[in-house]
């Protein structure tokens, strides 16, 4: 018999249950709605124990009210919980439009084979010992992946927990949540903004769903994707963004399999309004990729993780509870215009708690005008406080009437552009909020969330979901959520457009893997990188008449294909000031670089007026394998080194971006005026930052790395100089 | 009829139920007995409306069980509660231990007059209205204070919520907190290591306490310190460390009143090894100093305390969940002997996003060696891994003993110091973790809590509680704890002697408020600071031959009592390279002072030889009004100004102190052999702050700030050279 799932969640939502999308969004290769809607499932391995994962999957799915077509597919058994059993999948005689397998990993293939046999559209793989155990097992995975490729059949998993899809009561897990998910108590705070998750850790991604729904949340699909031998994470992230009845998706994962995909589902998202919250899992590998340029040391592929996430609006989370607390506030909140709390509480300490986390998350606490605490001072006791926080003091009771007008007074005020209330609930006969009040300022446009000092009670949860709001318990969960709610308003209104790479190529045919300045610059002259005041010389006489036709002092710096740190070995000699100095630093050069690498192939060296005094910059690129060129800038010297005071933006850039990107640097207040300094434009800089972003992205099936160090912007607004420059193609 | 106070902390406590604190130790004017234990106590203003605080506070009493005498006074009933009613305290006629007053403020005065004439030991003011008002209500409590100074009763509050003392069953508090306590589920982890509660906020005091018993934690004693009138914060926080049943105390303040006091307790928990827990709220105030010096603005009163803090090994904790979550901790913990942690988990995901969570909180989680991973490899399914985090994977349900196998494979390698385990608790039959295995785990030394990435059980909590353990449900609060847990073993193991400050005392008659270079320089000379290669003249003549002998380049700078910001006024030339352009120099400083300040006193001008290149240091101290001198040092330039790279410690410091101090910063790695550069020696460094700091101590009554801005210290490892130096005094 079957019981109702998740009975708050539905709501009516049964009678929608019917996939909601748009197919013409799509891109190619996306998932059809016959994956997350399946008139007919297949359970291959399907048991009547209910102690094992094949069997719960069969008893799950009844027990959530499953209403299409159910097929065990089990050669031992004649019926499993009172369905007929058939031995296997081609044997079923009717339409099955996803096989979910659990069986053991080497009878899969063959029974994958079975199911395109009879053109099943999706099968979903729960079993594991594949890729994740190597050898023969990996081969396996090879095998279906090439029965995909072949058939045009959809695989998920293997390896994975499964899905389900609460709009259409489709339970395919075994996931414990999806056997108690019918019991938790749930008080849904925004019914009409249902949530995705998309994990590649079964056991988080359903526990997200759990944890969400104590948090009031509401949730369209939650899927697992495992070893992702065809169908990924980004597959089901394009799914939910154009589902219509999708609002919000959460992502956990490890790493993206397919990153052109992913962009594409997150440009989406960001024209769409859904807000994406990742949780990226394995951040530890800083500085395990190979380092040819100091750019690439300092460019790690979390980097280009984050680098992504930030240009399309995507926000992080850190873990579950950053992840729910982010998501129930997106949900519930309309978006702030600003950064300014109001707070309302009935604690003194709690109230300086809350302004003291506002603050470390960069919002604003700002004292309210005269006119508005004269508005509030004949509310509350002689002894209380009309600033912000409005302290309303403990009353021994019945304060609700009176925080919720300050409430209400703090949103008419336009001084503010969120509410936080600060409450007590010790009491489980009455809280200190009220519903309505509630919702009409959150309708009205500003949000609302309130912070228990004490534990939450029951009816706590309950008055703030029905007021469409959230109740914290951890006032720093608080804190953060509103902060990430007030970024991603800004990201919203400030939305720059994503900037088209050019089609222009760079002719690269018959250069070293790795070009060295001169070449760079005889390369991207033609954007405009200047390369006055220089020129490549092959001898001790030409780089005396050089210097002397430049002008001194001067720079001597080695050209080659075979020394890219061209200081450590002697390379470099910088401010000579007559024709004999350049001479001997010639010789001395050559001595040094021939006693390091006698076969290094040496292009000549390069005559370099000495630039005028200015700021170092150091501007890169590495193009990531998952998401291609990440542009990377920091200010030379200890800021980058001690302080780690880089940027990276995803190419390509526009000069806006880049100026953007610099201007996030801390070490960019140097350039504004520091301490009576005059202001430098930085434009110059993010010009050349925007051009490399333009040629790398152009190019980046060829260039591997770029790096401009030291570019120095000069202090008297006359430019820049770039003092180094390197290219590494890929080879 | 008296209902048993939370019946789950008592364990026989009750007969134990006397205070237990070694009276000797107090220092003078520390709090009696009589006042956490009374064996009497007059409630006035008790009323028998229980919907006011008046009414809750004897209710509240009897029904947590107060064995005591009870006496209402209450003009207006013959009885309340079913217990006699007096007019006054003094018509009592009986003695009293403890009067708790909750009348209207201005009636507050006469009854305190009235129980001090009957020699009432103490008094606790529940009523507001007094100094938190200003006028004529601050007024009152100046007369309570007065009471108390001349009679020596000791005075509580007023405006505070009162306190609870759990192991002798005496409820003296408002709070709901106190009427809910009994209905509490709790599994109590560590009954016999009980926390005291501290707080300058009622509400959020009382939070603490019963959040923290549903994390499992049992308490001593809970009180709210109010106003603090006569009693303050450090007296119940030396009374709490000094109580043999207390183990550990969670302060919550703003403002310390009593710094003395509050450094004798701190200095005694640090010797018990009773760890303080320390939130310590409203640190909104940076900048809100008056700054002389550039030590002023970079030397908060907010720092004042996280330097006291630190050198105490006081926890500070953000909010409520952390100091509970660290409590916890502490409270179910051996010390480790380092930072590397164990992972054991059931989810791949769940291990990595603990392993980024400790990661991020400057904890280790190595990879075992194959010693260890050989133990557990034939445990686990062959796609499980043997790595730390040791993944067992999901495994559809009892995997309780292998976790905890695993468990303690990893307490018996010696290669971690703590161990995480990660489950799931989405069942209610069942959970990953056995008690008995945690407990012989952390007895025989290893921390052992767990995280659930899943709504928290019941039946985990009793089981992790059994095991005398924490379960988590934000790992974040887990990796915090630890990193906590890991610092203060830190400490304890590292603490070094507290230095005496020296007897001796500067001679300061006669000297103007600000003390310029020449004066530091001649005052301090028989400390050992150097005032070789400058000298002071009062002449341009006599600058050229100083500068003649000393040597070229010179520095020539202004001193003046009435200049403290040499540079900004002309008051200072550098590189000074011959006679002429010392004798130019000298004019043209003297003008542009004399054009800045025309009444300026000139005392001279110093003539310095340039000192050899090195690394600058600003090093100083601001004589806080609570905590007395803070010395500050950081580097020169940027890294102080736009990474705020500064440390800071109370005075006096030993040269092992100062040493470390330096080390803290993140710059000192530029002393340390930074790209390759050799690396310098701190002594001369450290020495100088220490001298510095034991005169600030000595002389804490009269100097007000010092700073020394630059310090050079030389890069060849020639010592160092102050290249400017201010003394402020208190005038």
């Amino acid at each position: 018999m079957p019981v109702a799932f998740a009975k708050n969640s539905d709501l009516g939502r049964t009678a929608l249950a019917q996939p909601s999308t748009t197919p013409t969004k799509f891109s190619p290769g996306a998932l059809a709605d016959s994956f997350f809607w399946p008139k007919s499932i297949a359970f291959v391995g399907a048991s009547p124990d209910h102690d094992t994962i094949r069997g719960k999957l069969l008893m799950f799915a009844v027990k959530n009210g499953f209403t299409g077509e159910l097929y065990p597919v089990n050669p031992s058994h004649q019926e499993v919980d009172g369905f007929k059993s058939y031995p296997k999948v081609s044997a079923i005689g009717k339409p099955v439009d996803l096989a979910v397998v659990t069986i053991p990993a080497k009878l899969v293939v063959d029974t994958v084979e079975d199911c395109a046999r009879v053109g099943v559209p999706n099968v979903m793989i729960i079993a594991s010992g594949f890729a994740e155990e190597g050898g023969a097992a990996a081969d396996m995975q090879d095998k279906l992946s090439e029965i995909s490729r072949r058939t045009g059949m959809r695989i998920a998993g293997p390896n994975c927990q499964g899905y389900f899809n609460a709009l259409g009561n489709v339970t395919a897990t075994f996931s414990p949540v999806g056997d108690s998910l019918k019991d938790q108590q749930v008080f849904e705070a925004a019914p009409d903004r249902r949530v995705g998750v998309v994990s590649q850790s079964g056991g988080l991604g359903f526990a997200l769903c759990s944890r969400g729904r104590a948090a009031g949340l509401s949730f369209s699909y939650v899927i697992s994707s495992g070893n992702e031998v065809d169908l990924s994470a980004a597959h089901y992230l394009e799914y939910m963004i154009e589902d219509s009845q999708t609002d919000i998706v959460i992502l956990l994962c490890e790493a993206i399999r397919d990153g052109e995909r992913f962009k594409r589902a997150a440009r989406r998202a960001s024209e769409l309004g859904k807000p994406i919250v990742v949780i990226k899992v394995g951040n530890s590998d800083a500085g395990a990729r190979a380092a040819a340029s100091h750019t690439a040391s300092l460019t790690g592929s979390q980097t280009a993780y984050h680098a992504m996430f930030q240009r399309y609006g995507i926000i992080e989370a850190a873990n579950l509870d950053e992840a729910v607390a982010i998501t129930a506030v997106l949900a519930t909140s309309p978006l702030p215009k600003g950064r300014r709390v109001g707070i309302v509480t009935g604690s003194g300490g709690g109230g300086a708690i809350a302004s003291d986390t506002f603050t470390s998350f960069g919002l604003i606490v700002p004292e309210l005008s005269e006119k508005v605490k004269a508005l509030i001072r004949p509310l509350i006791p002689p002894h209380a406080s009309p600033l912000n926080p409005v302290d309303i003091t403990a009353q021994g009771g019945r304060t609700g009437p009176l925080i919720m007008r300050c409430m209400e007074i703090l949103h008419e005020s336009g001084e503010i552009d969120m509410v936080a209330i600060v409450l007590s609930t010790a009491r489980e006969t009455q809280v200190s909020a009220v519903a309505e009040n509630i919702k009409a300022v959150v309708k009205a446009g500003t949000p609302v969330t309130a912070w228990t000092y004490t534990l939450p009670s029951l009816i706590g949860r309950k008055t703030m979901a029905e007021g469409g709001s959230t109740l914290f318990q951890d006032v720093r969960l608080c804190g953060l959520a509103y902060r990430k709610l007030a970024d991603y308003a800004e990201y919203r209104a400030n939305r720059l457009p994503e900037p088209e790479a050019p089609a222009e190529r760079l002719k690269l045919d018959g250069l070293p893997a790795s070009l060295s300045e001169h070449r760079v610059k005889a390369l991207l002259a033609p954007y405009g990188i200047s390369a006055r005041d220089e020129r490549l010389v092959r001898s001790a006489a030409e780089a005396a008449d050089a210097a002397a036709t430049l002008g001194f002092p001067v720079a001597l710096k080695i050209q080659s294909p075979d020394v890219l740190h061209k200081t450590e070995v002697g390379g470099v000699v910088v401010n000579l000031v007559d024709a004999n100095a350049v001479g001997s630093a010639y010789d001395a050069i050559l001595g040094a670089v021939k006693r390091h690498k006698p076969s290094a192939v040496i292009e000549g060296m390069l005559v370099q007026k000495m630039a005028p005094k200015g700021h170092e910059l150091v501007i890169g690129m590495v193009n990531d394998p998952t998401f291609g060129p990440i542009m990377m800038t920091g200010f030379g010297g200890v800021t980058v080194e001690l302080f780690g005071d880089v940027a990276h933006r995803p190419a390509p850039l526009s000069v806006d971006d880049a100026k953007e990107m610099i201007r996030s640097l801390k070490s960019a207040k140097l350039l504004e005026g520091f301490r009576g300094a005059k202001p430098i434009d930085i434009t110059p800089a993010a010009e050349l930052i925007a051009t490399l972003s333009q040629v790398a992205a152009a190019n980046r099936d060829v260039i591997q790395e770029m790096e401009f160090n030291p570019v120095i912007l000069h202090a008297d607004g006359s430019g820049l100089t770039i003092a180094d420059a390197l290219i590494v193609l890929k080879r």
